[in-house]
């Protein structure tokens, strides 16, 4: 029998400027308010602005932490965690992509745990995590629905995620007006993120009845931006969708995880700089293709949800969204298949997934 | 633009003996609980056993109230939060149908707020309701994912509903051996009672993107099972699937509240004793007939995924699994209407909903 267990702890508030109509329920959260943000994206997509309209509406006060990078670092949400200590926020409010969201999980543990930012791989904290209302700027890290921060660690040379239940933001706002003055290449690389946890949620092994059908209509919903995407001409219902479909994305993977594909796309992120989305868009493909050795039905669903013919249809229109691979020499396809075999994500992936298999997907990709 | 906004804080648990595997949460709820459970159900159905075990597992102290009535009134659910008071439990674990799990509800308000229980009607409480686990023995009610509870109200001689969103369960159980022994009659009201919500959903003014592919969802399920039901042979899959439809189902009503069916199944069950879910089955016919004047599309939807030709069929197999309506004088008529028409739910139904088009569904039903 298939599962349908079920946790979604987030209040997601879809619609135009739902942040500032119901700023009320940011007053539930506290009277203090600490912002976190890259330096441009929440400027940029006027969800700054809208954020402080409703602050200011309640009277919350507020501080601004808006240093955080791309593929934020344990060093910089630790500095983002001495900002919080210093202001002692009652609840963070995080705008921007999977980074700046992701950097406001680590931060709202940091905010009440004055501990060293590698400990937040413990997963285990004596203060429970402040409140967290997450404003994504983007559509594809489904950040705002999922309790994982994926972090850039220097050391290990990759990202890596930690996760308790607690970081499921309390609130999510989605307000398609934010991603519309997104460059065409970043709607594009994270739309490819989106899909990502998508598919990958869906041909996961921890699959199960819930996370299949939130991965069924995200797909369908993507599906009908597809034409947008390609053209780089994306209309207000697209992104609306496109939104849609990333927060489904997020919801998938809360409860499947991420598999290979997401293994082997943090390497390419960390070494050749490739955007996470993109990384992960130019696996698809082959990661289909492997996949459809041990679950064909699942792959045919993949391809008929998105309205493809084949998985060659699909390689073809992952390259036209993503661009070129990155040339990698013999050496990097070893380091990076071993690098991925170790992680969780290649364990929940279908199939025998061995350093071998890796090292194919990647130099066929 | 359609709205995805969201919120089902509920943890879904899904599988057979979860209750007692999982009994490690109960034990972050508290250290006492007040079991609440009508006469009968909760012990054929074997989930006060598993209740039992789970707690006694976790060392957590409890107390029983097992004088939940059928469509339990204010005075029944004001016995339960005196109870309640003197046992001082930390949460309340809710087994059985519809009415244990809204009498629950009204349970943990009590506990912790002594009030009249003609005050739950007001929707605000000084404290916040105590945590809820709610266990369903019937495929049916989805109260175990909704905030709201029904309960009869004596003096105005009908049914009526709180709702406060803490009195959405922290944890729901869903173990399809529960229902395994309720004898057909119920097994079919109750799955009329889930078909009911999942069909109103669909079809209310209130309806959302969220709702509306969780209404999908639930009605195909639902549909695998219309064999089973008809031929009064449930096989163990039918009867996973009928509980996870009818959790869907409540998700549903969770974000769109019901409608005039509801609204006319009370006095039906009020002054004809009809069970709540055969009460709006004998509606559903009629409800469809008039909402496709207005929505026709989305009663092409529910007939399509139900997998049914037109409204005739639809209105036959009702009857088939919820036996004959009740004679209604002119005079009931004529009131029961009047009744409905002054109620939220009416209001939510798509299209001009008044007294004379509530007499004619009656009538016609």
């Amino acid at each position: 029998m298939q599962n349908y267990s079920f946790f979604m702890p987030t209040r997601v508030i879809h619609g135009e400027r739902e942040l500032v109509k119901q700023a009320g329920l940011l007053k539930q959260l506290g009277n203090r308010c600490l912002l976190v943000t890259g330096k441009t994206s929440a400027r940029v997509s006027g969800a700054l602005d809208d954020a402080v309209e409703a602050l200011k509406s309640q009277g919350i006060e507020y501080e601004l932490f808006d240093q955080v990078e791309n593929n934020p670092s344990l060093e910089n949400v630790g500095a983002g965690g001495k900002a919080a200590r210093k202001f002692r926020p009652d609840f963070i409010l995080g705008i921007g992509g999977g980074s700046p969201l992701d950097a406001s999980k680590a931060v709202a543990v940091l905010a009440v745990n004055n501990i060293e930012p590698e400990e937040l791989y413990r997963n285990k904290f004596d203060n429970p995590p402040l409140p967290i209302v997450a404003v994504p700027t983007t559509a594809g890290t489904g950040s705002e629905v999922t309790p994982y921060s994926v972090l850039t660690h220097n050391e290990l040379e990759t990202k890596k995620s930690f996760s308790v239940p607690e970081l499921f933001p309390r609130i999510a706002f989605l307000d398609w007006r934010y991603t519309e003055k997104l460059p065409l290449s970043i709607t594009r690389d994270t739309a490819l993120d989106a899909l990502s946890h998508l598919v990958e949620g869906y041909l996961s092994r921890k699959a199960i009845g819930t996370s299949d059908f939130l991965a069924e209509r995200g797909m369908k919903l993507w599906a009908k931006c597809l034409k947008g995407l390609r053209e780089g001409a994306l209309t207000p219902e697209d992104r609306d969708l496109l939104l849609v479909a990333s927060t489904l994305g997020g919801m998938v993977i809360a409860h499947t995880g991420t598999t290979l594909v997401h293994a082997l796309g943090y390497p390419l992120t960390y070494y050749h700089g490739l955007p996470h989305g993109r990384a992960n868009g130019l696996l698809l493909g082959e990661y289909l293709r492997f996949s459809a050795q041990y679950v064909p039905e699942r792959v045919n669903d993949v391809l008929a949800w998105l309205g493809l013919k084949d998985i060659g249809e699909f390689s073809r229109i992952m390259g036209e969204l993503a661009g070129p691979m990155v040339g990698l020499t013999g050496e990097e396809v070893k380091q990076y298949a071993a690098k991925a075999a170790a992680t969780k994500n290649a364990a929940q992936s279908q199939g025998d997934v061995t350093e071998t298999v890796l090292q194919r997907i990647l130099e066929c990709s």
